[in-house]
């Protein structure tokens, strides 16, 4: 099997949080920080999402700079990099933004718990739809079909289930997270990686590649998969 | 009122736990870390600590390094902090660290959920116990007896819950996290501020004072609560 370089990209608060416990979608990033993520964008072949975070934030996922977009150009790459939803039912609504807003690749990984009808919708509109016969996505098989598309480097923006089963799978290669000077509480609050968890034995070992520290009062930490040294 | 200054020393992975799933207590710090909150401990008047990490996580709360207790003794100090258990019913088992492991000074806080028999208990063995009339202890009243008692700096060592109810009443000056090079995931797994938690809009904002790199690949971030500038 073949998988692109995948990195996690992830802003929280200084108590882990990546939203409030209301899970809206609540700003964390300082605007120089959204600047950083919108350039880790425009150098990515692909941009990675799990359901909840597609079907409740409705995010873009394009680069937001002119500058960048047209640097890409330059380089023979498209405008914006392969939009990518990991969904068990990928019921995306029409007007959605990962599907209205573009120029993009999009493509969609999702089970045979979405409708045929709401497969060949997807289709219809340009998505790439590949469906497997699995409980919920196989994320190997995205990853090396992403790999076939061309896609060597992978941002994954989200959210925490996604990010815990990719962890799971030993299929991250490294991690970023912006931390901002903030504290949102919140027993049911989301962080950054959800799922079940590990035990302590089982817990996943960072190596730490470098800190910056942001005049926003926001604090960078660049970590690596010990698995991938 | 008066206050005691107010510091919350924390350990979490990069991911934002205090604890994995199992909340067993799993170790998060290092040795070097280990080394600096036992400094810190040694330099502080009286150690906090909330019920649920009383009572699940067994703390001793002493000073371990026999030289830093030296020299609080050699400062006109005794050997170790306060001992302050911040517990809504106080179910203290006899054999447990907090009562037994010392010489020091031991403060209960508790509501009359706590049988009068228990405080009687918690009396002879020479805990200092104060009863709330009210549903949960009253945290403001708490730390306005721990200054009386001659506390002017106080550590709070956990957990979530204790660490949001003061961020929420504005009685933290500062926040020192240490961020262990590792994930525990877990959408049930604690984190360092619980309860129910804020609005984006009522976010209690921090001020980034410091970073620190550690050998071992842990990160401590000092932060200085906005509201005490």
């Amino acid at each position: 099997m073949n998988r692109p370089y995948t990195f996690i990209n992830i802003a929280t608060t200084a108590d882990g949080k990546i939203d409030t416990f209301e899970r809206k979608g609540a700003a964390i990033s300082s605007i120089q920080d959204k600047n950083r993520v919108d350039e880790l964008r425009a150098g990515a072949d692909a941009v990675l999402v799990g359901g909840k975070t597609l079907l409740e934030e409705n995010p873009r996922l394009t680069v937001k700079s002119e500058a960048l977009r047209e640097g890409r150009v330059r380089r023979g790459l498209p405008q914006n990099p392969i939009k990518v939803g990991i969904v068990t039912s990928a019921d995306i609504h029409p007007d959605s933004d990962f599907l209205n807003i573009g120029p993009a690749r999009t493509v969609i990984f999702t089970t045979n718990r979405t409708s045929m009808e709401q497969v060949y919708f997807l289709r219809e509109r340009g998505v790439e739809v590949f469906i497997h016969e699995s409980e919920r996505v196989d994320l190997l098989l995205a990853l090396d079909k992403l790999y076939e598309l061309g896609a060597r480097r992978v941002m994954v923006e989200g959210g925490g289930t996604l990010n815990f089963e990719l962890l799971k799978l030993g299929l991250v290669d490294e991690l970023m997270i912006y931390i901002a000077p903030m504290i949102f509480g919140g027993e049911q609050a989301p962080t950054l990686a959800a799922g079940l968890g590990f035990t302590r034995n089982d817990a996943i070992a960072l190596k730490l590649e470098n800190i910056e520290a942001q005049a926003d009062g926001g604090v960078l930490l660049y970590y690596k998969l010990q698995a991938t040294l």
